[in-house]
């Protein structure tokens, strides 16, 4: 991937237990696509291996690859399986269509790859080229978000919008990765982010790798340290970007921002073109995946509420783009998103 | 107890495992405190006993027993115990009020026990008495807290303010479980509570047993049901009020609050007249329980974050006046709590 992209540098995400820098996923040569199990972080370090669109949807769809872009890129790889396999184009899209809803990023790396195949096109080449275009908006990013970053700052984040979430580099992640290897000074309050804890098991995990200062707090201390003045930004990512700025993130974004804003702290999106959806005018009208109650009900095979009560699910939610202080992109820091969808 | 303060109905807490109304802790003649052992809900109902003011201030600061109005109780009998034994009073005194630093209700009881005490009375007595005043005034705030309920709402509660917090009834969870009483439909939200799972633990399993429809939520997912229209109404206990209405309740209530008053929704504070400290002017002078990191960093006992990260675990937030719609009280529902400090 590195030649063919003409990317030279090596990748962004450190791994001690591998004492090398990997993506969070890569499609090699026959087809095979190889992604960090994230259902074992930060327990394991294993890599789970599919062969055709079928396996790549149901990764997607037991969250073994999860984050926008991750899924887009994991989407693109298996599109590039069906190719190499000989299906069916109509197959492959419809099978990694019904992986995961909300993510805009899945049905835009879906559509590109139908089009390619449609058109005669390298469906293996122009997976991996959307990948490495990929992994440079988040570098670009990261680049672009530092600038927010002058030393000293205590950042919070919310849920998981690392390299693990986007191949490389992170979306909300990458400004921060940046501004420490910049050598500014930076900490991180890692939301846990219930109920799949991408904050306490992935972000911390990523974080702790590059050494960068961090604490873990439970989701309901995001506000407490805020009111308190220990939160001087707030930088999350974001699955879908409406029209007018609304965007779709993580379940307990949207309470974060408007906690955020009634203490006068930035709350930045840092997001990709790629997560934005002009079919969409407001964030009504993006659907919200609700996922099963025992996510909720149980932890790591435990059940911690009575056998008998029931929960609700709801995984993503919407934040109103009045509570968005700016997004941070690969153009640069922009407060109107509008004007990036043409 | 019952026929000693002349209150006749049963207990209002009804466990099914056990087939009859209890309430969460009670002192026997000799002085044995008896306590339904919170750590071991909802999967066993054990009870858990205590002989002296030590093993009191232990089982407090253990968390067998918590809520406000609880461990007021609990640390009352501990002086009885005390009493009983024949120890010193600053002995017992000194032991419970190092118990747990943020409920008024706690250094309430201790003054009041101590005063009977030096004034040579009987302060086994005194502290029954204590109790029966606190689940006496636990019903009335119900019936003050049902005229909120007119059939049909969604009320979302946070923490466990029920019965096991207060010894019967509750305070927040005291006008759902009248309003059910009253055959009034009622629908109750409950927010898991990291990191100690109150929520999920308590509350659901006290819903369960008086069959009391309700879901519970990642308490992330409050803000997203609230800006869906799905909440009419939340109601939750206080730790401690400040005079100018400020409260400390579990961490994640004022995010819970400031996301409700953006929302247009009420949110009532449920709180006996102990719970208010004339000592504190407002809510930046409540000192807030830090617990160790590990609550955060594992959940029964699993670790669930990578090693090498630390966690911060405030457990309480200050919620200021201004997002407060209501306390509801023993004396009624007031909008200004200043005049029941007189």
């Amino acid at each position: 991937m590195e030649k063919e992209s003409g990317v030279e540098r090596g990748w962004a995400m450190y791994i001690k237990e591998l004492g090398r820098d990997v993506p969070s996923l890569w499609m090699e040569d026959g087809g095979r696509v190889v992604m960090l199990d994230q259902r074992l972080l930060p327990e394991k370090v294993e890599l789970y291996e599919t062969k055709t669109p079928d396996e790549t949807a149901q990764a997607i769809k037991d969250m073994v690859i999860r984050g926008a872009p991750a899924i887009g890129v994991a989407a693109a790889f298996g599109m590039a399986q069906g190719w190499l396999n000989g299906l069916p184009v109509e197959k492959a899209e419809k099978v990694l269509r019904e992986s995961r809803p909300t993510a805009r990023d899945l049905f835009n790396a879906v559509e590109k790859m139908a089009e390619e195949w449609k058109s005669g096109g390298d469906v293996l080449r122009a997976a991996r080229d959307y990948a490495m275009d990929v992994i440079d908006m988040c570098r670009r990013i990261g680049e672009n978000g530092s600038a927010l970053i002058r030393g000293g700052e205590k950042v919070l984040t919310h849920c998981n919008a690392g390299a693990l979430a986007t191949v490389d580099w992170g979306t909300a992640l990458a400004p921060i990765r940046m501004a420490h290897r910049q050598k500014k000074e930076v900490f991180v309050w890692v939301d846990e982010t219930r109920p799949w804890l991408q904050g306490s098991r992935l972000t911390a995990w990523e974080l702790l790798q590059e050494e960068i200062p961090h604490s873990i707090i439970a989701d309901n201390a995001a506000g407490f340290f805020m009111w308190r003045g220990e939160v001087d930004l707030v930088i999350v990512g974001a699955d879908r970007v409406a029209r007018n700025g609304d965007i779709a993130n993580k379940i307990g974004t949207y309470e974060k921002a408007v906690v955020a804003r009634e203490n006068s702290i930035p709350f930045y999106v840092a997001v990709p073109k790629t997560t934005l959806d002009p079919a969409i005018a407001s964030g009504d009208g993006i659907p919200i995946e609700e996922r099963g109650g025992e996510e909720v009900l149980s932890l790591g095979g435990k059940r911690i509420a009575p056998s008998g009560s029931t929960a609700r699910n709801p995984v993503f939610d919407i934040t109103p783009a009045e509570y968005i202080t700016g997004y941070i992109t690969e153009y640069g820091i922009v407060k109107d998103i509008s004007r990036l969808f043409s």
